[in-house]
Order: structure tokens, then sequence, then C-alpha cells
């Protein structure tokens, strides 16, 4: 690690939070991220950056398509928490929310959510510990309005943690 | 385009505001972006998405090397505006704010600024209009504590508008 490296600068970027899904034929799967980013306005596409420790990475690998449920800040801990903290390798995610299966199969979190988004992947990269999937946008509907919950709101009013998988983890030595 | 989608799902997506700075021998450039984002913890990674007809692209292309001032929400239109729509062909954006040499050569604006970071670029993956750099972390610090200015907040508070050259810039037909 340099020396020169505050893991605090870190902290002022900023962020939403999103539920990230995808299927393996008939299984399901969604996790929590902060990392989905808009990379082109013409034609619309998204980045999502995933750990390739996780099922989700598995699956979109697979399937080549993903999921993105913007979540609204009224969203509680307990509603997707196990998003965050649950591996789908031993507990069925899906089961305890309400969703509706998007065009390209990927089941979209409708609950707490203010818009869904699913893309086709065209492009990946490796970056170490995580891939960037890039996507082409192939369906996007806004459900309702409201404020979209941040990664700021979340540590902040909701006392949440990194999950040790994400990008923004810091490691404790 | 695709019928379903809905170009007002992307706007619950959340940013931070930054200034995204390279130089190219002794000329030094800067611009306004929303998309910072750490891609790895170990090591720390971050990419930035450039639009490819921004000076700043041309700079980071031939450098290898960018900076990243994190903007406070204190930060005025009047400050940061020139950044995100002049171009640094005509006018050198770097003339009329604080900034100091970063150790890789980039200028880090300290101005309004609650953190720096620098980067080196170790993938770029083109995305059509625009360009993903991805980089290692090679500074960090903290400048001040205080609220991190939002995309959201600009739209919201200071009435901004997107660039044209922004990711999340819908256009009008």
């Amino acid at each position: 690690m340099c020396a020169e490296l505050n893991r605090k600068a870190f902290e002022n970027l900023s962020y939403g939070l999103y539920i990230v899904t995808s299927r393996n034929e008939n299984r399901l799967n969604g996790q929590i991220v902060n990392t989905v980013i808009q990379v082109t306005s013409e034609p619309p596409r998204v980045a999502v950056i995933i750990n390739k420790k996780n099922l989700t990475h598995e699956y979109i690998s697979q399937r080549q398509q993903f999921g993105v449920s913007v979540l609204e800040e009224a969203a509680p801990l307990t509603f997707f928490g196990p998003f965050g903290f649950r591996s789908g390798r031993d507990y069925d995610k899906l089961s305890k929310v309400q969703f509706k299966e998007g065009t390209t199969g990927c089941p979209l979190v409708t609950q707490y959510t203010l818009s869904v988004l699913e893309a086709k992947v065209i492009e990946r990269i490796d970056v170490g510990t995580h891939t960037v999937f890039i996507g082409d946008a192939v369906s996007s509907e806004v459900l309702k309005e409201g404020a979209p919950l941040t990664y700021h709101y979340y540590r902040e009013n909701l006392k949440g943690k990194p999950s040790r998988y994400s990008p923004t983890y810091i490691p404790t030595k």
C-alpha cells in the first residue's frame, strides 16, 4: 500500500444504492450494489461493477444480462439488507420481495423502487477482484416519484456498513 | 431507439460532481464529470468516464494519468461552471482557481474541494462516444470535512443542466 493513500478520501465519492439482478435458467438472484453508472447517452449504456465472488457475477457472466432497481430513500434496511449480506447460494433472496419479470427474463424488484432498467452486456473488463460489465439498456421504466436512496444516506441515517465484497469496503488491519 | 426505454428512469441514478484534471506537458486542463467511481478496494482503483470530444480525453490518453477533486456542496456554480461549459482548447480553466501539482504532475484543484485523488491508467475501454479509464490510485488526500456536491443537488438547488457531452445528457429531438 502506498503511504500517500488516505482511504478516507474515497469516502467522499457519491453513489446511489441499487439491487442488481440476474438469472440462471430458473434460478433468480440479486444483490445490493453502489456501482451502477450511465456510461453513454446515445445509445443509453450503463455499467455495473460486481465482485467476482458473488453469485450475481456468475449469473451475469452466463446470461449476459442484468436488471437494476433504483431504490427509494424510504426503503428500510430490513428490506434490502438481505440483498447485501446474504448469499444467493443458500438463500432465495427474491422469495421475500415483490418483483416482476423483465423483457430479458431478469427479475426486477419493484418494491421500494423508483425505476427499473435492464441491460444486455456488450463488454466486460476484468479489474482484479471485480468485473465491470457494460450493457446496452434494453428497457427502462419509472415506477414512482421519490428521492433515490444514496450510499451517503445509508451510512448516515441507517448506520449501514459496506459489504466485504464492495469496491468501497475499507479493510481494517 | 427501443420504444421501451424511458429516459426518465436514468435520472434516478445518483452521482457526485468532480473536477477531473490532466496535463499535456505544460498545458493543464480539467473538466466537470459525474462519472468517478471506485471499482476495487484492494488495490484501490477508480474509473472515470470521459467523452472522446473533450480535451481531457486527449490529455489522459497521452499521459495515462488523471487527478480528481471531490467538490463540496458549498461550491458555487460560478466556480465550477466553466469546467463544464467551456473548452480547455480556448480557455485556461486552471488560471482562475486554486490548485496544486500532484505527485503525477496533474493539477489538483483545491478550492471548494473535500478530497483529491490521483490515478495512473491501467486500462481503457471504448464504450462508443465515451471512454472508461480505469486507474490505480497513487495518491489520495482529505482536504476538509463537509458534504460532497451531488449531481442531484446541482440539478435541484443550483438549477444546473447536464453538459452536452455528459453520459447523462438527454437529447431533445
